[in-house]
């Protein structure tokens, strides 16, 4: 088989993401810590997170709106401006933060790049993903730039679609089995799931309902050698 | 001449949004009357919003992060967590609001839409911009939609390259001289400027200093007639 198109998902596949939100969390449960334990402000903040999701979308800003709300809650109204300040410059310091690139991501794309016409699909907030894309150095490594909403299977049809491609053509690369794996699969496509060392509860997906196939890598820079294999099986058959 | 590409700007093109934002910007003065008069409250909150532009981008919810920093900062901190969580609330009740169309705007890109093909193209948040368009109830009418991060002259010359139109086949039509004339001019396409009753005071333009050219509408109900008439002088020429 031979992919026409690669797409990759950006955060927690090609650099670091959740890791940084996770920090932040803790910040946030330290901040609060003379009024909740540490794991009753995460849960009520995925909670607050996931009902603000249908008006707010992914990204930064939402998830600093959502650690205001939170705080407001969790202290009934006694936080002080200081530290909703607070707040909201751990958000500016998180939109500003270096891109760090996950190890192997900087020579596996420049080699792909040779070889492969390749995308980068993320969702999220539009501002936010193309400031780090443009941060990253590796910009210029993809010919397309997708940035949507929501990943689901009508989105990778669409992009299948719109860049001119049949879905046994595409191969989708990330991190999320909820977002990258199992509605690429959907819409006809391949798909190499990388784990990232953390998930966002919000993608977490019980991989036993799961009966869908794809490859699993351990890390980016054994992608090649596994496209290489896809390509020998091909000559076989 | 004839247009083979007619892009539309949405906020204050298509449906009405500075109206709402000002609305807004009230009610946050006359939160903070006992510390501030509103002129004061305004002139802080845009300083506030020109300040974030770089890291939060254009949308509600950079607008709602700016309304606390402003009423954090004018009450030196004393601003309560109630108070914070009512902007938080305005800027939630902004995202939900019912998608308003300008008068005319229905009849009109029905109409074009049969005889051109019709773009959206639209800076702002991604998530929010999607959502406006899809409560519009005229999404089928565009062929196209392409939301921005920024529109410069280098985004129109790029959405050109993308959809294969030359720049004499692009016509934009939108209410902002910064963002929808000026820089799809410079670009080498032409443009239609319909005033809106409200400019944000980012988007303001000192028309004494613009020399291009361009035609002004009062209306987008006037757009199909005008388009005739350029279709006419192209004959006679």
């Amino acid at each position: 088989m031979t992919f026409r198109l690669i797409a990759f998902d950006a955060d927690d596949t090609l650099w670091h993401n959740e890791t940084m939100f996770q920090s932040v969390e803790r910040q946030l449960a330290e901040l609060l810590r003379d009024y909740h334990p540490e794991d009753w402000v995460r849960a009520r903040l995925l909670a607050t997170e996931t009902k603000n999701l249908a008006q707010f979308g992914y990204g930064i800003k939402g998830f600093t709106l959502s650690m205001i709300e939170t705080a407001i809650e969790l202290t009934e109204g006694r936080i002080g401006g200081r530290e909703i300040q607070q707040i909201i410059d751990w958000g500016r310091t998180m939109l500003m933060a270096p891109v760090q690139l996950l190890d192997g991501v900087r020579e596996t794309v420049t080699r792909l790049s040779r070889s492969h016409r390749l995308m980068l699909l993320t969702k999220g907030d539009l501002f936010d993903q193309e400031s780090k894309l443009a941060r990253s150095g590796i910009g210029e490594f993809f010919a397309a730039v997708e940035i949507v909403s929501e990943k689901n299977a009508q989105t990778y049809a669409t992009i299948m679609r719109r860049h001119a491609v049949a879905p046994d053509e595409f191969l989708m690369v990330g991190n999320s089995l909820r977002s990258d794996i199992l509605p690429a699969i959907a819409a006809g496509g391949s798909a190499v799931h990388i784990p990232y060392v953390a998930t966002w509860a919000h993608e977490h997906v019980d991989e036993s309902t799961i009966h869908e196939t794809f490859a699993r890598l351990e890390s980016i820079a054994e992608l090649p050698d596994w496209l290489a294999l896809q390509g020998q099986a091909a000559q076989v058959r």
